[in-house]
This record gives structure tokens, sequence and C-alpha cells, in this order.
């Protein structure tokens, strides 16, 4: 096992990068689809399952853990890794973009942000030394900047003074992060969709120095193109020999168009939620297992998916599930789509690896259209 | 396989008994527990997670599976061994119990019984006939006459009135089932807890002839011991060459006291539902895992269970889970209940074999007293 955290680009093709992180806790290979286990637990899964379907590194919440369970109470159980029984890298945001989408009364200052729980309507204080403070008593193996999001669309000159607070926190909470071997701290880009602002907030973190780079605050309901126009803007100003991190994306289209503009993490409930909802992600595109089409049709989900639940059920059963309301429906279903999920990023660093990136993204891209218009 | 529905007993123990039922889908240890998979699903498990933990068949309900997604589907998509992807035995209840229990604007005729669907309000008929037909159409390897249950306390000229009625549609189930090799059909006892009744609802039972039998109508809020009373009445009465089961029972105690009253069949939703709010059954007693008193507590569920769940996770995370209203603590929990049910079970038929049920009985009863106490 490493001792430190490292970084390796493998292979490139275009833009796009094969590469590995290396932790104390296990190499991550990139490109990477981090699911999401926010309160500890990725909905519906057991972590060996989570596993087994491909997944080197899941994130977890700053903002709901520190709420509930509480961080000091994780850390003397032992620590988040030991809590959830996922001894593979873990990385954490920073409490940042939840305090902006869940809280309720939420005040920023220069120093931080105060708000009140969702759940209890408790007041608490995030700031960049809490945040930090917090996902070290967590463990968390690649810990994350605290940053302000602002919701898209927004004012230029609010964009901006989020940017700016974001880059006064990032310099705070690179310091209280401080040494910790083995572990890393991402800053966060942001700006909106203001390529000036995204090129400013850029430049400056690389000034400061991070063990990685994300891109925060889209996805936040912006158009693919505008979202793909910010990345590849920031892109060619960050550092080749650093991971590249695009917060909280997206659909399997989002995942390819941004790995071949150079993106190496990413993470999204939307496998995970759209599972619990009857929706399913296959070669084939989507499927919506509420639909009446599919209450006699007797095939599989997907005969080829990893996942035993999209071959050895039919969809009527799906559908049946899905209908009545059972459990299984959302273990089910979720296990299919980050078994589709962790299958397109392994044929995506197959794809980088042999110089066929595009071509993949092209085929995969005909595989949803045309099994969509096939189920039209 | 066997091609037919068997069953012998191994070994006696005072009246319990060590037997295995044999079906062309496989063998049937007993005393066997049946966890219940309502509308074709454990819920929160997949069937093969059921069956390492030791089920050699599970239950499933006629009355859910008819209204929803209904019998024939079920039967055009190759059967419910199929749809649910249980290649093991099934047993279906007749729908009897749930029309009471659920059903709207409930009639009894001498005919049948005539109700509103609890899902969608649509008028359906349950007749012996169609009773049969449907566990036909599921293709139910232990179907079940239909019977009128009724509710305790009940007055004895209703109870009375009632086995009659169930016995009337005794036979005519019987008919209905016709020959399906490899099949059983089994007799229901009905008659409350007056015993005479019960007493007339067996002989009579034994007189039309069935595969196995069964005891219906209790474990419906009537005190332990009467429920005991009623079965010591009516084992003697059956004919010892055929499985007697005891329908809807029960708890950890209630079972094992049945046991060494000679009954060899169990389903119950008690380890299901329990896990589903928040509550285990162990070798130590049963723990609410809502109770704050594991927030903070490091150590498993139980370190000798045979599921995972209960042995490499902490009761502070399974607090968590269920205080968040994850789905992983119904995953759980619900697998450590049906494992610690299985674990019963199979420590039954060990004593059985070994001549010490008794014994096996006051041990188990020792082990939760003594954990309740220490938890208290």
């Amino acid at each position: 096992m490493a001792s430190t955290f490292d970084f390796a680009v493998r292979a490139v093709d275009g833009q796009a990068r094969l590469g590995e992180i290396t932790t104390p806790r296990g190499v991550i290979r990139t490109p990477a689809f981090m699911p999401v286990g926010t309160a500890a637990t990725v909905k519906a899964m057991r972590p060996e399952a989570v596993r087994a379907l491909g997944s080197d590194i899941v994130l977890s919440n700053t903002y709901h853990l520190m709420l509930s369970p509480g961080a000091e109470r994780i850390a003397s159980l032992g620590g988040l890794h030991s809590f959830m029984n996922w001894p593979h890298p873990i990385l954490t945001d920073s409490g940042g973009f939840q305090v902006m989408s869940l809280a309720k009364l939420r005040r920023v200052s220069g120093n931080g942000v105060t708000f009140q729980s969702h759940i209890d309507g408790s007041r608490h204080e995030l700031t960049p030394e809490r945040s930090m403070a917090v996902q070290r008593l967590l463990g968390s193996d690649i810990q994350m900047q605290l940053d302000e999001c602002v919701r898209l669309p927004c004012p230029r000159d609010e964009v901006a003074r989020a940017m700016l607070l974001s880059l006064r926190w990032a310099e705070r909470s690179k310091a209280a992060f401080g040494e910790q071997p083995g572990r890393a701290i991402f800053g966060i880009v942001q700006g909106g969709t203001e390529t000036d602002l995204r090129v400013e907030s850029t430049e400056a973190l690389v000034e400061i120095g991070f063990d990685g780079y994300a891109i925060g605050g889209l996805a936040v309901g912006e158009p693919q193109d505008a979202m793909l126009a910010t990345v590849e803007a920031i892109m060619p100003r960050l550092p080749p020999d650093r991971p590249r991190y695009l917060m909280g994306v997206g659909t399997p289209d989002d995942l390819l168009q941004s790995i071949v503009r150079g993106v190496d993490m990413f993470d999204c409930v939307m496998p995970t939620r759209a599972g619990r909802h009857g929706m399913v992600f296959t070669r084939h595109g989507r499927m919506n297992l509420r639909n009446a089409r599919f209450a006699d049709d007797p095939r599989p989900i997907d005969s080829l998916s990893s996942s035993a639940m999209a071959r050895d059920y039919s969809r009527a059963y799906w559908r049946h599930l899905v209908k009545s309301g059972e459990i299984l429906a959302m273990m089910g279903l979720t296990e299919i789509n980050l078994a589709y999920y962790q299958h397109l990023m392994a044929g995506a660093r197959r794809a980088i690896g042999e110089g066929r990136i595009t071509a993949f993204l092209l085929e995969t891209a005909r595989g949803w259209a045309e099994g969509e218009a096939r189920n039209r």
C-alpha cells in the first residue's frame, strides 16, 4: 500500500486521461465515478456490493454527518471507514453545497456560514476551519475546501462575490488541512458560467496549490453545452499532474462528454436516486419501470449487465415491484444503475488506453439512441 | 429430485419431530420457518440471500398476487418461482386471512367471499375454486384450502359457523385442487380457542384427507398459553405421517414452544416486519435499535450471527441508519432477524436429532433473558 497520496496519468487520448490515484487505502482508477453515500451509506446498497460493482471510492456528505450522528461521535467510533464498513477511499465534500441546498435561514459572512439544520432546526456554523476539522474527524482520504455555491442563473456580481469569498476560504481550508500524510485536499473552482471568473478562480487556486482541483457550481440546472464550455475553459489552466473532479455530474452522456474534455472524477446522486424512483440507465438508454408497457415484458433489463438484478429478473417483475413500492425495487434498480455507471467508466478507461475514446463515446451514444427508439 | 410430495419423520423427541418434506423443487427440513414474501418478494431481501440464510421455502400471498400483478399474468410469465427468481419450494396461502384483515366491504356467503381490493377498491370474489385456481396459476408447491378466519375474541356461535363453513370449503378446495403431481394441498383447522370445535374441525379434515394440516386462526391476539393449549388439543388427532403447520406464528419463543408440541412448519412476518422497524431478535434477546443507548455502542449486534450485517457493523451504526430512515437499516436488520430465525430452526432440528430439544429450549430462553437483563 502507498503511504502517500499520488496521481499518475497512464495514457492520454486527446484531452481524455487514463490515470491512477494511489492512497494508503487503495488505488482509484480514473476516470472514476464515486457513488454518493450521503449519510454514511450508499442508499439501498451494501458496501461490499458497491465495491463489487467496481467502485474504488465513495463520496460522503460532511453536512449530513456533522448533523447526525456527529463527526466527533464517528471519530470516537473509529472513523467513517470503519463506521460504514468501507475500507476503501472516501471523499467528503465540504458541506457548503448542502448548506445552500438544504439548510434553513442560511447567512453567509466572511468568516463562514451560519444555518439551521433541515432536520431539527438547530443552529450551526460552518467555517473553513470547522469543515476541515469535521472532514479530519471523519478520516476522509480526499477532503474538499469550503466554498460558497450560488444557484444559477445568478447575477454576475453575486457570482463574482461568491467566487472571491471561496478563494479566501480556499486559503483558510488549506491552512486548516495542514499536513495529513496520505490524505489530500482539493480546491474548488467557482464562477458560475462566467468564463473570465472561472479562469480567475482557477488561476488563483493553482497559485495556492492543491492536491487536486474540482469544478463546483455546475450541474445546477444550466444546459449541458454551458457546462461543457465552462469545463473547456478551465481544463487547460489546471496542472496536468493533478486529478480533476467535476462535482455533482451527471448523466451517462455528461460523464463521457466531460471525460473527453479531460475530467478524471465524478460524483452524482443520479444513478442511486433514479434507481429508487424506478428509472434505470442501460446500454440501451433509459427505462422507466413504472411504465405500463413493461407489465408483461418477460425480458431482463440488460442481459449483459454485471448485476444479476439486471439479468435474472423480468422487466415485468421490476414493474410489479416498483408499482407495489417494494424495497427490492429500490435495491435492485440502484444496483443496476451503479453497475451501468461503473461499466461505462471501465469502458472509458479501456478506450482511452486504446486511443479510441471518441469512437467509444459515439458507439455508446448510438446504443442509447437505438434502444430508446425501439422502446418508443 | 423427487417427483412426488412426501414427508418423512427422521427423529422424534417427546412430541417434537425432525423431518423432511421432499418436493420436486427441493427438500424442506422441518421444523421449518418460512419467510413471508407477500408480493412475490421477501421485503428488503434478495432471494439468494433468503436462501443463503437457510430458508428452504418461502410463503407468498394469494390475496396480494391475485390483485397485483394478477395470477394469470404471473402464469403467462412462467409462474411465481420464475417471476420472483426463487427456484425452491413456495407455499401460498388461500387469501382468506387477508380478505379478513385487509379487504374492504367483505361479504361472506356459502359460495365464497366478495370483497373490495384495499389497493383500488375494485370488486373481487374469492371462492374455494378461485383460490385453488389462483394458487395453481402461481405454480405453488404447497397450496392452502380457502378458509374463513374470525377475529378473536369472537362469540362461540360465530366461531362455530366459520369453522363449519371452512370445512365445506375444505372439501371444495380439495376437489378443485384435483391431481397435481409433486404438489400438495393442506387443510386448515379452525375453531378459535374452543377446544371442542378445534377437535371437530381436526377430525373432519383428517376424514377428508390432506397432504398436510395447518392450524389457522391463532396468533391473532390471544395469549400464548391459549394458543399452546389449542395446539396441544389438536396435535394428537393429526396423522403422524403428515406435516403440521402453525400459521402466522410467531416470536422465537412461540416457535420453540410449538416445536416441542409437535409443530413442523411456521410462517410469520415478525422477523421481516420487526427488522424494517428497527427491532432485532438475537441470541441475547430483542434489541430496539431506535434506542438512544446504542448511539455510541461500538459492539456488533451479534458476533456469532450467520449474517455479516450482525457481525461487521456497530450497534451505533445501525442506530444511526434507523434514525435516519436509511434503506440499509431495513435490509440489514431484516437479514439479521431471518438469520436468527433460521439459526433457531437449525438448532431445534439438531437438538431433536440429539434428543435434547427441552434442554435446547431452556438454554435458548436463558440466553434471551440474560441478554435482556444486561441491556436493561
